[in-house]
Formats: C-alpha cells, structure tokens, sequence
C-alpha cells in the first residue's frame, strides 16, 4: 500500500510551524510497512485543498490528512475531503457527548458541534488530548482515507490509540527495529567495521545514524509476526554488540544520561557534577528525566575562577595549570563530590568556542571522574571547526561516558 | 509570483529527520513576498521526483528544490530536474577549481566533479559550508528554478548570501517585520488588549504568536522599501509599547536571557542562580550565548535538601517550611549571591512533575531575586496539567524576567 501524507494549514505554508506531524506520521507508517511515497502540504484553502487530493488520489491507496479539523472557520479538511470523495457525514453521538461534557459549566458556543460530523460509516478516533476527533474511512472509489488533528500532541496520542491499531488491518507484515546506542566511536569508525555486515546483510538491515557524537545503529527487519522479527533480529545484534563491544551503551534507551541514571539507582548510589564550559547543560539534561534526584544529588556551574576557587580548586593550580587543564577537571570532580556528599563526582572544563583564549583551540576540553577511591580524567580534542552547542553536547556526553564505564564495572 | 518548495530526499519520507529545510525557505520566500502555496516531499527516485516536478510545474511559477546535489550516486535532483525541463548542464570552472582545493592533499574521487555541472545560463550559488552548488535559472517554458543543497546548514548559508538577493528581482515588494518580545501575560490576555487594533489593521499588521509562556507580537509590513516599510511601522510600534508597557522585554531580541545578559554587561554586574526544580536549565539558557562569563558567575543546582543546606539555606526553614516555599527561594537568591560574589542572585524551587509531593500541585513554584539591598519572591501556579519541561521552561523565564525589571529600575 502506497500513502500520502497531506499536511492541511497556512501557519506550516508561512514557516511558522515545522511539519514535525509528517516525521511522527512517516515513522509510523513505515512500522507498519506502508510506503510513504508522497509528503504535501497545503494552506486552509478548499480549493487549493480539492487540487492537492485529486493529484493524492491518482497517486496513492492511503491517503493521511493532518489539521483543520477544530471549530474555527479555518477548519475545512474533513468538509473538504469528504465532499471530494463523496461521502456524507453524520453527528457522532459519543463525540457530541464528550464535548458536551468538556465544556461542562460553561457557554459552548455552536460551531464547536461541527467537530462532531464524521463520514457515514468511518471508524471514530476519539481525541485524548483535545476535541476533535479524527476518522479512517473507506471510500467509494476504493481509497483509505485517516484524518488527523494538526496539534501534535493531540496527532501522536491519536495515532498511537487509534489510528495504528486501525490501519494495522492494511498491512501484510510488521517492521520491527531495535536501536543500539553507541558513544566512543565516530560513525565512520564504526561502519569500516560493520561494512562487509551492513551490505551482506538484506532482512535485518543495519544502518548507522549519526548525532552529536553518539551513533544510533538501527536493525530493522521485516516479518510476518513480531516474535519472527526478534527471532530475525536476534543473531544481528549480539554480532554488533561482540563487534563494537562497550561502545555500545544500551539498546531502546533514550540517551546516556538515562542510563547513567538508571544503573545508579539500581546501585543506589548517587553522582553530583561541577561544570566549566558546559554551563548547566549536564545538570538539566540529567534532571530533566522525571526522578532524577534519587541519584543526582547537584551541580555546580563553574563559570568563572573564583567560583571554582570557591568550590575548592587550589588558586595555585588554577594559576599554574590554567583553567582549561587536566588538573583543573581532576580537582573539580573531587570536589564537587566531596562537598555535595555524592558517591561520585564529574568535573568538566574547556574551550567551548566561538572565541579562544590564546592558548588552546576551541574544543580543546577535559573531563574528570572521582570515585570513593581514585580519580580518571579524559582529554578531549572536540574539533577546532565544531560550534559552541555541539562542544557543549559532546563533553557532557563524555563526562556521562566516563561514569557509565566506572559503573558497568561496579556491576560486572 | 507563487512558489512550490519540492523538498527531495528519502530520509524525509522515512521520518528519519524533519523538514526544517521547507520551514526555512518557507519564512525567507514570504519575506520576499513570494505566495508559497504548495510545499511536497519526493525520495530519492527520479521517476517519482518526474511526476512531482508535472504537478509543480502546473500549480507553481517558482519552483525551490532542496537535497539531492551531493555526489553520490543517491544525488539525482539536478540532472532529474534539467532532463525535465529541457536545461543542458556544462562544467562551472569555479566551482571545479573550489572542489579541486576542498580536496587538496587528498585523492578526489572522479565522481566527485557531477557536482560542479549546472545548467546552461543559471547564475550559480557557491556553498560556504559545503561542496555542491546551488543555482538559480529560468526555463525555456518560463519558470523560474532555485536548486539549493539539503543539509539546513549549507541550506541556510546558500538562501542568505545568494539565492534571496538573485530571487529579488522577482518581487515587487519588500517585507519587513520587527518582534515585539513579551512576557508576563498571556496569549489571549494580549490578544484582548489589542483586538481592537489587529483587527482595523491592514498593512502594517499586527499577529501574536505564544511559545512557552512568552508572547512573540509580530508587525509585518508589506512596502516598496524597507524605509518606507519602517515609518509605517514606527507608529504601531509605539502603539503597542505604550498599550503594553514593561511586558515588552525586547524587539527583535533572540531571548530574555540574551536581553538579561546585555544589560548587565551595560551596567558592569554579575549575577548569580540557585535552582532546585530547574536542575540547570537557567545556567545552561545564559551560558549558551558567548561571553556570558562577563556577566554570569555561576550556579548551582541544589537538587537535594542536603545540597540546599551546604549552599547555606537555613535546614530549620527547609524543614518548617520545606524545599518548595518563599523562605527557601528567597535564602537561595542570597545565598548564591553571597557564595558566588555575584552582584544578584537568583533562587528557583518548585515542583515539576509529573509526581507530585503530596502537598503541593505540579507547577507550583517560587523564584527569587536578591539584590544587594533586597530581597523579592514571585509565588507562580504554571498550571498543573503543564509538563515537565513547561513548568522548568516556565520558571527559568519568571526567573529572568525578575532580574530584567530589577535592571530595568536601575538603567531609569
């Protein structure tokens, strides 16, 4: 089955909006194994509207609208769409109930009931996150028609509840991946050693993404049933896993720092951190997971000399050393775990850039460990051509690195 | 003139990454006055990217492609195009003699040089960040053409320094529009205040768009210079100052923390931050803008009642009190401003979320401001159907925008 995706909304025409509705839409149309062959976009205007489905409906089976199914007058895909196809609408009594029931209290004013006309014969899916529910329909002309609200939230949890589950019925196979995350190793790197696998290799594949430093390898496979994707699946992986060995930090896990965490509180330890160059950045990505102060006891932004003095750097070694150096790192995870009382420290100083300081390239950064009983520091040279954010990102993950190693062998 | 953005790349029907490309080229080509009303999305197959350039070829004068000038054998978009609309290509010596010393020093694979073939009688576009060319050219059948490569960064550079000042000569206006930063009231609370005016307004006009608490109020105007553009600006403006007062942080200003950061370096102060339930996230904002050292000391992230205690909170107001109160934002803001040598400190604590402490709703959140001569507590509500990220968002911005009115007073 072959589908368009037809995004509806001038906000997206003017650039005010990034289309993320049609990467979550692709995604999950080819995890389904529905080819995605078409993307478009046009504004809240029926006849340019009625122009984009006639070249959709000569060039795709399924065809996915996204937005103007709200209240206001700028709301005119399913009035539109269903026109086109020539199929009548009726009140939806559950939908009238719930939105009935949503504005309990207050005055609703008419047009809101308009959101409650669905094409005679669809599937209703219901809005978790809002008020107007989407559909997926049968046409007489032999298309499949699934129509989406434009707000993503409200476009996700009704793909997830709803329209999944009913497009499921057009798919012949499902398409499975599992993601190996690995950090340590440039993408290059990584595909010299896996190349003679990734081209041999047709149902799984294997494919390298890159990212600020981290690597996601997906393997993907295509089966008639999940248990036979994950039997497919299963040889390839612990193959990578023996062939990249410890960079390779998780599989279907979000992020480092998610780990990181994880494997803490299964030891129930804890770390704190003192930041230079990153400013924060380690801090707030480490608590912007929910719980993350079961094991992050603090931080400390370092940001200028007397502040690391404060915190217990020797001014001596600041003056002799500098503040971008091995020494300075070393003493600022020691002391940061010392004075936040945590089991382990992370020290991180550098050169983030645009600017230097006459000394050393931008990128030039060092990360440091203390642990109960020794310290570790890693030097770092992040690329003179690299811009502040991705200094920034990739000696957070460095420093996060550092503790993710220490702790599997705490395990181990 | 009305435009068609043809975005080319199978990554993008994969889902794999968004299309902030189209987004981009969205805003600059409004900017020109130029009617995008139609953006579509084809892989990386050249009888597909054919019927697509039929559709566009009907229902736009000017086509922008992006992605596919590469030099892989995946890069089809060029020769694709040209075959289409009957263009003969021909070698571009500078472009050659670019590539050529791109790869200095080092082996340049032959298939390297498709890159530098553009059709006849285009006016070519270097890539500052990359090695393929773009172009501009216009048909034999009277379109006009923008080829433009798909990685955003080469994307950008090329559409600033070459394809907006050649695509000029095909507008007859300009576009000017300056942003009016607010914070402090909501969207509809703004929109009431000014409905009167948005609505009698034609040219310039006045649009609000809210993201994260803040409150971007766009004038746009359409105008045959930009001097001519600017004085029918100048008195909305004023307007709208006056009717908002000091909810207006900035015009044309990135953030709040960028506007917090200048005025500081104006007046020669520092300041400091203290955050528990924003675990850096404020830090991270002011240090990700170079040369925030000059004004920013540093921070810590009290994520414990520990932690809180060694910075110097009171632990019979944490346990009177408890973490989340005036009492503690307010021993936060002068504790990190006296530890640190800051000239103002900050405080932040609350609670984010998604779990609650039994006591107090999600969102509920205290920040304050120590002066050398004061102290000031913002009780908040960010609403307890906030997430996570919104309520830290939320909060780091209420935290800014105390110290912003705080130097504001001090600059009058």
């Amino acid at each position: 089955m072959t589908a368009e995706i037809l995004s509806v909304g001038t906000e997206l025409l003017l650039g005010n909006i990034v289309n993320t509705d049609a990467r979550d839409l692709a995604v999950a149309l080819s995890g389904l194994g529905i080819d995605v062959h078409w993307q478009s976009v046009v504004g809240d205007n029926p006849a340019r509207l009625r122009r984009a489905l006639a070249v959709a409906a000569e060039r795709a089976e399924l065809i996915v609208t996204t937005g103007g199914l709200g209240p206001t007058c700028d709301d005119l895909t399913k009035q539109t769409v269903m026109d086109f196809f020539g199929l009548p609408m009726v009140r939806d009594a559950r939908a009238e109930a719930d939105l009935r029931a949503f504005f309990a209290g207050r005055e609703m004013p008419e047009n809101n009931l308009r959101q409650c006309d669905l094409p005679v014969g669809c599937t209703p899916f219901y809005n978790s996150c809002g008020t107007a529910p989407g559909c997926g329909v049968r046409t007489p002309d032999g298309h499949v028609l699934v129509l989406l609200p434009g707000p993503p939230k409200e476009l996700n949890a009704m793909l997830l509840l709803s329209a999944l589950p009913w497009l499921r019925q057009f798919s012949g196979a499902v398409i499975v991946s599992h993601d190996l995350m690995c950090f340590g190793m440039g993408e290059s790197a990584i595909e010299t050693r896996l190349r003679d696998r990734m081209n041999a290799l047709q149902n799984p594949t294997l494919a390298p993404y890159a990212k600020e430093g981290e690597v996601r390898l997906r393997v993907t496979v295509k089966a008639a049933t999940t248990a036979e994707a994950e039997a497919l699946m299963a040889p390839v992986i612990a193959e990578v896993r023996e062939t990249l060995g410890d960079i390779v930090y998780g599989m279907d896990v979000p992020s480092i720092e998610a780990v990181v965490l994880e494997r803490l509180r299964a030891l129930g330890k804890t770390f704190a951190a003192a930041e230079s160059c990153t400013g924060g950045l380690l801090a707030q990505r480490v608590t912007a997971i929910p719980g993350a102060s079961e094991a992050f006891a603090g931080g400390v932004t370092v940001y200028t000399n007397p502040v690391k003095a404060w915190l217990g750097v020797d001014p001596e070694t600041l003056d002799r050393c500098g503040a971008v150096s091995a020494e300075v790192a070393e003493q600022l995870a020691v002391r940061v775990r010392e004075k936040l009382g945590a089991d382990y420290g992370l020290g991180i100083t550098g050169l983030a850039g645009p600017g230097t300081d006459g000394v050393h390239e931008v990128g030039t950064v060092y990360v440091a460990l203390a642990t109960p009983d020794k310290t570790e520091v890693r030097p770092l040279a992040l690329g003179a051509r690299s811009d502040r954010s991705r200094v920034r990102a990739l000696a957070v993950n460095h420093a996060l690195d550092l503790l993710r190693r220490e702790l599997e062998k705490n395990e181990q």
